[in-house]
């Protein structure tokens, strides 16, 4: 007899996953490698390390090992916050009326408010490792820059922030969390780097994006003596470290003989998504299971639904390397949405080389249903959820509702990446009314998508 | 052998409290009774049930029932959140390099960002039970606000809250989050009532205050059929639905074989630090141990340690109960601190008279030293304290410290509340070097004790 599922599935520490699983190890046919900016050619350890620390430069590169051991530093502080609860959403099945089974893995249980804490970990104390002094990154929405300045605070590391301008003035409050934990934070396009003096020369009184951002960390550790640059998406070192949201989400399904069938999560990067996905993944290109993986964005920022696979650079001053991915151009900006997070005009070489060998599936979906199914879920579920991922609620209610009308008893696994307590203005302008739905029209794409680089 | 304790203790769903524990049950002198504000009689029941549901009212009166059983639909909400978990300092206990072993049961982990849910929803429960269409309540700093917003979506009742103006302005996320559960929220004091526009005839300009709230969310719920008011703190059924904090925090404690020596609550209206030491307080009451029990209050709103034992208002407008209690006086106007949800003039009548019984010390802390304590905490356990958690934070490193100087080993066991997210404002203030010490002069102390009511 199945044992009776509790509303939320904690595991116990000793449960913890002990390694990292590296998705890139199972695939029959690899990601594309990153590609040095200038040399257009693949990027090497010793180029890598250059800009990321000695130990994430390898991970970057190994697309064998099929299992990473997990310090024992890092599981100590992920026993902080980890295991993350696998919770059944008893209260949306009945509000629903779905046969649907429906679970989430919630990652907000921490103070950085999202599942970004994962990767922050490991790369401070790979830094630290090292003996360096300090670390630099980028940070838009703010809960990557959070995640960041808490894993710094913890193993004593400097750590230099740039915001995006217009988060910076919208989210004074991230920027405090930042500074509680004692980062630096400045807003970008600043004027402490070669590219954002330029960029604000060009384009007096800009908001900044996040490529721009990139840029500027990136020129900042490379001039600073034992510093290096992080990044909380995108790479493939960040979607190794996210493998324990997937690990820990299937041992709990398989502590109560649950299989999912179909599994959801917002992409933005691609670092939640590629993170959750990862055992079940590796499972089927075994051929050992078979599942339904739907990835949603963005109608204002549709990747994967409207953009192009090809090599595209990941910042908007072509400061880093080449990745091959979809994407949108690296000069696509965004029309405003609420959820920073995906207002990325590419997505991790990864995920988008499984999209393109069909084994995942895409879903655009628009803002303003994503945020009537943010407060039907907050109203039903108890939890507010970041817009980011009301995303995956969206779709993961629509599924739900489909097997109302089919009847079909499925199991549906999603990822609630993070919690929407600094996105209050974007519920504001949700409940006032205000709220606009955005798409890029054909003609913009297609002026972004002519700017791809030659190779 | 002792079993190795985790770094976070969670218990199963099965664990969770079914009965919770009235104190004053236990109490050799029971707390004086609420006295009506006309007759200054005893309040009988249905007195009180022209204010509250009538199962509250019922709870609010009875000080025999040792136990009260939880109702299974409140247990099935509590399970979306709870149990909620202990956790074991070691990071915090390693930094302070203590002899001391630190716990703290942390009930930030839920969207209200605090403890308030425990009570908001039974209050609503009862409510919905006996076919109201609504409540009514006030909110200071917000959580019990939020909290009983998410209690009534979920029990689909209409819920309008007061704010206090001040901080209806300084906070509007937290109006969000409550709007986002569908409930109205109105800046007090409001045109709306009659209190209300006497205060603003009286004052005009002014930002309010929480007994202002009250009166105004009191006269509202009388004036409209088929609502009642609820309170989130100072009364006796508050208590007893926050005695889950303790229970849970006990059962835990138990089944590794830990005794607390030490218990540390903050102190506003009491609902945490009554929650928190009910079970083991009964305990020392039915003489089977001993601990030392710490309030810990704001210098700016010095209750216990300045403040008088004598029958006082509950509220600015007089309209409420007079409570047996420790008041500055209901007239009393704390200087600005921003720990919100301690800004109130009296402490429930159960912990008033524990105190004034000898049974349980008290201290007042600075606002500078708890927020440095309170980013202190945050670097070193990940958890970002609300303010009024940080009074506890405070004294529990102050009594680690004491430990490591005189060698002891003691067991520290005390209550995190909630968290900070919506205070970064406060937090802002600090780092900025910006935030003040206050505490009120002998003479302004004098002048609001002096209108104590004549019984």
């Amino acid at each position: 007899m199945q044992k009776e599922i509790p509303y939320k599935i904690y595991l116990d520490e000793t449960e913890l996953p002990r390694e990292w699983l590296n998705l890139r190890a199972f695939m029959h046919e690899k990601p594309a490698p990153l590609l040095h900016p200038q040399t257009r050619r693949p990027m090497t350890k010793d180029e890598l390390a250059e800009i990321f620390c000695d130990e994430l430069a390898k991970q970057e590169a190994d697309d064998t090992s099929p299992f990473i051991p997990i310090p024992q530093a890092v599981r100590d502080f992920y026993k902080m916050y980890r295991p993350a609860p696998l919770i059944r959403a008893y209260c949306l099945e009945k509000e629903l009326n779905t046969p649907a089974k429906i679970y989430y893995k919630f990652e907000g249980n921490n103070t950085s408010g999202s599942h970004k804490l994962n990767s922050a970990i490991p790369q401070a104390y790979y830094a630290k490792a090292q003996g360096l002094k300090g670390v630099t990154t980028e940070t838009g929405a703010g809960q990557w820059g959070t995640a960041l300045a808490m894993a710094c605070a913890y193993f004593k590391l400097d750590c230099k922030v740039f915001m995006v301008k217009v988060s910076y003035e919208q989210k004074p409050f991230r920027r405090e969390v930042m500074r509680t934990y004692g980062a630096t934070v400045t807003p970008s396009p600043s004027v402490t780097t070669a590219v954002g003096r330029e960029i604000l020369d060009r384009f007096p009184g800009t908001g900044g994006s996040l490529g721009c951002a990139i840029s500027e960390a990136v020129e900042t550790a490379r001039s600073l003596d034992g510093y290096r640059y992080e990044l909380g998406s995108v790479l493939n070192q960040v979607l190794l470290h996210q493998s324990v949201i997937g690990l820990e989400s299937k041992t709990a399904l398989d502590k109560y003989g649950e299989k999912a069938d179909i599994i959801i999560g917002c992409a933005g990067g691609g670092s939640n998504l590629g993170g959750l996905i990862a055992p079940f993944m590796a499972q089927q290109l075994e051929g050992k299971a078979k599942y339904r993986f739907i990835a949603v964005e963005p109608a204002s920022c549709p990747t994967l639904t409207r953009g192009k696979y090809a090599y595209d650079y990941c910042d908007t001053g072509k400061v880093c390397p080449l990745s091959k991915m979809y994407t949108l151009g690296s000069g696509f900006i965004p029309s405003a949405s609420h959820a920073g997070g995906l207002r990325y005009h590419g997505l991790t070489s990864t995920l988008s080389a499984l999209y393109n060998q069909g084994l995942m599936e895409a879903r655009a979906v628009k803002q303003t249903e994503v945020f009537s199914a943010a407060e039907y879920f907050a109203r039903v579920e108890g939890i507010l959820p970041a817009p980011e991922s009301a995303h995956a609620i969206r779709v993961a209610i629509d599924e739900a509702l489909e097997c109302k009308r089919t009847g079909e008893r499925k199991t549906i696994l999603f990822g609630l990446t993070g919690t929407g307590y600094f996105d209050m203005y974007a519920y504001e302008k949700f409940h006032d009314g205000k709220m606009q739905d955005f798409s890029p029209t054909d003609e913009e794409l297609k002026a972004s998508l002519a700017q791809l680089p030659k190779l």
